[in-house]
């Protein structure tokens, strides 16, 4: 495994790959790997001769008051993890590698990002669509694999690489869950054990909307209430920012449930200090 | 000379060219060509195994009040001088082809796109920058060649290029200008014959404020109300929308002169119902 830090070398080896014909995988993260990213590895190993993964802990996507200097990170034990699931190269770029001084420019994906998530974290998919955008031109890949339980982060990515024409693959893979049901997800190593204990709570009312969806429940608002009142009544939930039944595709909030399309129930709540998201994609 | 429409077409002839390992050229233009652009497939012949030139009037880039409809078109004498210069693949989509409905995603360069021209014609650049993006993505050419005429365009997208890490080398070309020296511009097509011999004006002020650097002037201020007044006295020059000294790599105005610096200078006008822009850099 070779690792990189710096533009130039992915450029290099990507070309050399190219040159002789090589199918390239591209799985960005920001460290601090689990399950979930050791999946999209995997998938990445199935489908392309060679493995890239990213590890940058992308400062444009935290807000001011938000948990980028919290966010978890152990490159060494990452390394060893990639090297494991036999990943080829790891791009580990420090900060100033990827935004250089006077950086400017920005991609914005337009009204997609600025429902959910985006509303309570105004900027982040900026920060997010520019960094893809900006690791798919250092390392041209193929394919590149992306987790389904950042699902509003997938769907930006897709519709940029639409928009703008790339020429790169979206691989989406499910969401790895822990034996109780709670997303994988970096951010849950920052929950104290009681937390961590309580915070299926998230997976647990998805699932209850479900249920009710495919019982024929046809009001979203009837669901929600039900799991909002249950996240509402866990003390461990400090804020719920949305629970939320929308359209899969465009992300537009759903007045009745016809099935016929994609259903997509979403949910981001505190625990703690600690901002958690999840959904369940309810296939048409 | 091969002549495309469909963005799939791109890639494909791309892609067989790369496996070459043949120096592909990009020059994208509005079409209505002239001289100017001309320079551009030439030094793309020289510099390049083939040559794309695109022709593509670009909606975004104009404003609801702007000239989109009135901008000269002629596609067919286009690829008559398209062939007759060596052209080797001409890419002349319909704009559904480029942009598709529900398109969403833009880029934005920063600061260096919201003064100058684009204080008059915001939204003009994102236009550009997006469009531009588009077709480096849609034709990935090793080198893509502009003309200096549009200095601002020329450093957006170099900007772009740099902050989002694109792997191609911008190559910009001299201004081409016509006997008394107006810079070419398929706009000029749209002025009147009084019209087309009074915005000579333009060149002559840049020319003057030129001289006047070289013979040691240091107060832009100075040179400037010279201009203005000059450009004012002219009765076919219906508005003035900048004559500025500006630093030519960040375009930040300049409040005294320091050679040791490229300096721009730059102005943009309307004669009669048509804008004409047109600038000088004085190199350290």
């Amino acid at each position: 495994m070779k690792i990189l830090n710096k533009i130039s070398q992915c450029r290099n080896n990507v070309k050399e790959l190219k040159k002789k014909g090589q199918k390239i995988g591209l799985v960005p993260t920001m460290g601090y790997l689990h399950e979930g990213h050791l999946s999209l590895v995997k998938a990445a190993r199935q489908q392309c001769q060679k493995v890239f993964l990213t590890i940058f802990v992308n400062p444009t996507q935290f807000g001011p008051t938000e948990d980028f200097n919290r966010y978890p990170r152990d490159l060494k034990r990452d390394f060893v993890l990639a090297e494991e699931n036999r990943v080829d190269y790891i791009f580990s770029p420090e900060a100033k590698e990827v935004y250089k001084k006077g950086h400017t420019t920005y991609v914005e994906a337009g009204n997609i990002t600025k429902k959910m998530c985006g509303t309570y974290r105004p900027g982040h998919f900026k920060g997010v669509v520019t960094t893809v955008l900006k690791l798919f031109n250092i390392i041209p890949a193929h394919k590149a694999y992306f987790g389904r339980k950042d699902y509003q982060q997938l769907v930006a990515i897709k519709k940029m690489v639409e928009d703008l024409d790339l020429d790169i693959e979206i691989i989406d893979c499910p969401t790895v869950r822990g034996k109780d049901g709670l997303a994988l997800s970096s951010r849950n190593k920052l929950l104290e054990p009681k937390q961590r204990e309580n915070a299926v709570v998230l997976y647990e009312q998805l699932k209850q909307a479900e249920k009710a969806i495919l019982s024929g429940e046809r009001v979203p608002r009837k669901i929600k209430d039900v799991a909002v009142k249950a996240l509402k009544d866990n003390p461990f939930i400090q804020k719920i920012d949305y629970f939320d039944i929308r359209d899969a595709k465009d992300l537009k909030k759903l007045n009745d449930i016809k099935r016929g399309k994609d259903i997509l129930i979403a949910t981001a709540v505190w625990v703690g200090g600690t901002r958690l998201i999840d959904n369940i994609v309810i296939c048409k």
